[in-house]
C-alpha cells in the first residue's frame, strides 16, 4: 500500500491550498479529488458568478450614468461566447492548479476517498479502487447544494447552481429560491441578461445573514432593477409542469417560470466518506467536529466547508493553510479565524466583516451603530451610484462589525477587515491618511459618525 | 478689530477641516477664502476630474469586454450634460460646505487676506478691505498651477487645468504638457471622448514620481488607446498659432493640436500674503517653512500644498485635523503623516503607498521587489482588465512602499497602506483572511512572490 505524510480528501481552495504547502515543504502527500481540482469555488462557484458578473458590469456602470442622463448606449453581452470563456477559463484553471500541483511532487488521485481505517482512504475511480494510507489525513471535500422534500432539483426545468451555470441560453423568467450570495448573484445576472427574475426567501428577509437594513436596502436596487422578491415565503413544493418550472408557496401561491433555481443552502460532502473510521464524528448536520486546533481526531483535520464553521472558500484556503503549517510543527497556537470577511457580489453590493446588529442583540448585548450614506462620497457620485449606505457596529466601544450595501462596496471588504483586526476606533483614525477621493473614505466617515443605540425588534 | 480664536486662510480641504473641528470644539474661527470652498481639490482638481472619469468608466469596462469578445455595444456621452453635472455638482458641494461650516459658528471672509502684523489679517474683498486678529493663524492657502517662461497659459488655445475642466466642447487634438496625476487623467477622459491626445513629459518617464517598470505598463495601456507619449521631452515653446495649440519640444519637434494644456507641476499660493509678517520663512520655492508640529511660527500653522510637504489633498485634511486639535491641546505628539496614499484614476489606473524602489536605491538602500501579475487575479480576470501587477518593495526585511498598475487599483490603496501602516511581511500575513475572489488577493500573492534584488540602473 502506498504512503504517504499526508492524505488530502478534496481538492478545493482548502485541499489545495495545504497541499501546496506541505508539498513545497518536503513533505510527500496524496491529494484525492472525485470531479475538478478548484473544488466548487471555481468550477461551480464564485469563479463562475464572478465571470458571469464581470460581463455585465459595464451594464451597470452605463444604466447609473443614464439614470444621471450623462450617457446613453446600448451593450449586448453575448451569452453562448460568455459561456464558453467561463467555461475555458475554469478548466483551464484547474488543469494548471494540478499541474503546479503535481510540479511540486503532490500525487493526484482522481476518484471518491472512503476512510476504512485509520490513516487508511479506499480512492474508489471508474477503474477499480486503490487503498492508500498517510500519517495525516486532512478532510477538505466541502459540500454541496442542499435540497428539500419538494424542492429536489429534477435537473430539467429545476435546477441547482451548477445545472444554471451550464445552461445553453438565457431563460425568459427564472424563480429563485434561497436569496444567499449565490441566488441573489445569478438572479442579478439573469436579470441584467434580460431574464424576467423572482426571489423566495424563508426567512425574513433577503440576505438572512444581513441585518434587515441592509437587506431593505438591497431589495430596493433589485426591484428597480425589475426584480421581484418574496421574503418570508416558503416553498412548498417546485416541479417541472409542461416544460415550465411551477413553484407553490406555502400560502397557496403558485409561480411559474421557465427555469427554477434551487439555492437553499448547502450539505457536507460526509456521505460515504465513512470519517467515522477514522475517529471522527459528524455532528447532526453530517458536518465533521473539530476542535480549537481544526483537528478531527488524533492527526486527522477538516477544514473548509466540511467542518461547519464558514462555508466561505477564503475560509477553507484560511484553515487549510493553518493545518499544513500545524502538520509541519509551525503553528503551536489554536486556530484563530481573525475576523470573516463576506461579499455579495452584482451590481449591487453586500459586504460584512464581523458580527450583525442582530446576532449581537440577540445575544444580548449593547449594541449601536454609526452610518454614512454613500451618497455623501464623491466616487460614488462619480460613478452615480450612490444609493446604500456604511454601517459600523458597535459594542462595548468597540467595532463588532463593518457591513455595507451599494454599488462597488465589495472593494471595501478588506479596509473593514483591516481596521477591525487592528483594533482601530473613532480615538486613533486620525493615525491614517485615507486617500481622497475613494470609496474608502465613507468607511471613515461612518466610524466617526454619531451613533445611535438600536434595539431588539 | 475683530478677533477670533483662529484665523484660517484658505478654505480647501486642510482649512475646512481645521474649521470644523475648532468651531465644533467651539472656539471661534474665521476663514478666509478668496475664490470657492472646497479649493483646487473641489472646484478644478480631483472631485471634478473623477466626475468625468466617473461618465467614461462604462466605456472602458465594455472596451475590455469586447477585447475578450463577450460583449459589444455602444455608448455616447453627452459632454454638455456631463459639464453641467459637474459644475452643479461642485457648486452645490462647496455651497453645502458654506452653510455647514456657518452653521457651526465659523465665520466666513470672501477675499484675499494679506498679513500686516502677526496675529492681524487683512481681507481684501471687492469692496474694500477688513482687518481682523487671532490667536492662531493657519494658513492653508494651497497652490496654483505652475507655469515657466514659454509654458504659460494664454487661455486662448494653451489652457490650464482650470480651463480645460471648463471647456465647451471635446477638442479634436490634446497636446498635454506634463504626465503627472493632472495630465494623466484629463489625457484619459478626453482621449475616451474622442479627442487625439498627446501626452509630453519632460522626466525620462511618463508619471515621474513611480518606477520606470509602473510607468511603463501605464504607458503601454495608454498607447493601446491610441495617446501619443513622448518622455524625456522637453518643451521649449507653446503658443496659440492660428487658432491652435503649437508646441516646440528642445529637439525642434513641432506639435500642434487644438488644445494644449499645461499641467508642469504646482506653485504656492503665497504671493501677496506676506507671511513675513507673521514671522513665517518662504522656502526658495516660495512654500512655507514648518517645523515638526506644523507650526512656521510661534502660534502660526501651515498644513497641506502652502508648506510642500506633500501636495495631496488628503495631506492637506490630515495636516489640518492635527493642527486643529493640536491648538485644541489634544495632539502633544511631533505630527505623523504615517503612510502616504497616492492614486492616478482612469482606465488605467496607478496606486502608490510608501517609497519608490528607484527612490530607495537613490538613498543608497538595500532594495529587493516581490510582485504579482493582475493576469493572476480573478477579479481582474472577469473584467477583463488583466495588464499590469502589484510590486511590493522591500527593504532590511521590512515592506518600505506597494505600487500597482492595472484597471481598478485605485481600491487597493488602502488595503495596501494598512498593511503597511501595520508592519505585515510574510511572516505574519496569515493572520488576515484575505476575502476571496477580491481583486486584494494580488496584494497578498505580491508580498509572499519570491523576492528579487534590484540595483540602480
Amino acid at each position: 500500500m502506498q504512503s504517504f505524510d499526508t492524505i488530502i480528501l478534496g481538492g478545493g481552495p482548502g485541499g489545495t491550498t495545504a497541499a501546496r504547502i506541505l508539498a513545497r515543504a518536503g513533505k510527500s502527500v496524496a491529494l484525492v479529488e472525485k470531479n475538478h481540482l478548484g473544488g466548487t469555488c471555481l468550477n461551480c462557484g464564485c469563479i463562475p458568478t464572478k465571470m458571469l458578473l464581470g460581463a455585465v458590469a459595464p451594464l451597470a456602470l452605463l444604466h447609473a450614468q443614464q439614470r444621471i442622463r450623462v450617457a446613453k448606449g446600448e451593450i449586448a453581452v453575448d451569452f453562448a461566447a460568455l459561456q464558453t470563456r467561463v467555461s475555458r477559463f475554469t478548466k483551464g484553471t484547474s488543469q494548471t492548479l494540478g499541474k503546479s500541483l503535481a510540479s511540486l511532487g503532490v500525487m493526484l488521485f482522481s476518484g471518491r476517498g472512503e476512510a476504512i481505517a485509520p490513516g487508511t482512504i479506499r480512492v474508489h475511480a471508474a477503474d477499480g479502487h486503490t487503498d492508500i494510507k498517510a500519517q495525516h489525513v486532512i478532510l477538505a471535500c466541502g459540500s454541496s447544494s442542499a435540497s428539500f422534500p419538494g424542492l429536489t432539483p429534477d435537473h430539467d426545468c429545476v435546477l441547482d447552481s451548477t445545472d444554471l451555470l451550464g445552461i445553453a441560453s438565457v431563460p425568459e423568467s427564472l424563480v429563485i429560491i434561497g436569496a444567499g450570495a449565490i441566488g441573489l448573484e445569478l438572479g442579478d445576472f439573469f436579470s441584467a441578461m434580460g431574464s424576467k427574475v423572482t426571489i423566495v426567501e424563508a426567512a425574513p428577509h433577503i440576505a438572512p445573514l444581513e441585518d434587515a437594513d441592509v437587506a431593505a436596502e438591497l431589495r430596493r436596487a433589485l426591484q428597480k432593477n425589475g426584480i421581484t422578491c418574496h421574503e418570508g415565503a416558503r416553498a412548498k413544493d417546485l416541479r417541472t409542469v409542461n416544460g415550465q418550472a411551477q413553484l407553490t408557496l406555502d400560502d397557496g401561491t403558485v409561480i411559474t417560470a421557465a427555469k427554477a433555481l434551487v439555492a437553499v443552502g448547502r450539505t457536507p460532502n460526509t456521505g460515504g466518506l465513512q470519517a467515522e473510521q477514522l475517529g471522527c464524528k459528524l455532528n447532526k448536520r453530517g458536518y465533521v467536529e473539530t476542535d480549537t486546533f481544526l483537528e478531527a481526531a488524533p492527526n486527522i483535520y477538516a477544514v473548509g466547508d466540511v467542518n461547519g464553521r464558514v462555508l466561505l472558500a477564503h475560509a477553507a484556503e484560511h484553515q487549510g493553510a493553518y493545518v499544513a503549517e500545524r502538520i509541519l510543527g509551525q503553528r503551536p497556537e489554536e486556530y484563530q479565524s481573525g475576523p470573516v470577511p463576506s461579499c455579495v457580489y452584482g451590481g449591487m453590493e453586500v459586504m460584512r466583516v464581523g458580527q450583525t446588529a442582530d446576532t449581537l442583540l440577540r445575544e444580548g448585548k449593547n449594541v449601536k451603530v454609526s452610518q454614512a450614506a454613500l451618497s455623501l462620497n464623491p466616487i460614488a457620485q462619480a460613478s452615480g451610484g450612490t444609493a446604500g449606505f456604511v454601517k459600523t457596529v458597535w459594542s462595548d466601544g468597540r467595532i463588532a462589525g463593518i457591513a455595507a450595501v451599494g454599488a462597488g462596496v465589495s472593494h471595501l471588504v478588506m479596509v473593514a477587515l483591516l481596521l477591525i483586526k487592528e483594533g482601530y476606533t473613532e480615538q486613533n483614525l486620525h493615525e491614517i491618511m485615507f486617500a481622497h477621493p475613494t470609496l474608502d473614505e465613507i468607511v471613515s466617515m461612518s466610524i466617526l459618525a454619531p451613533r445611535a443605540r438600536v434595539e431588539q425588534n
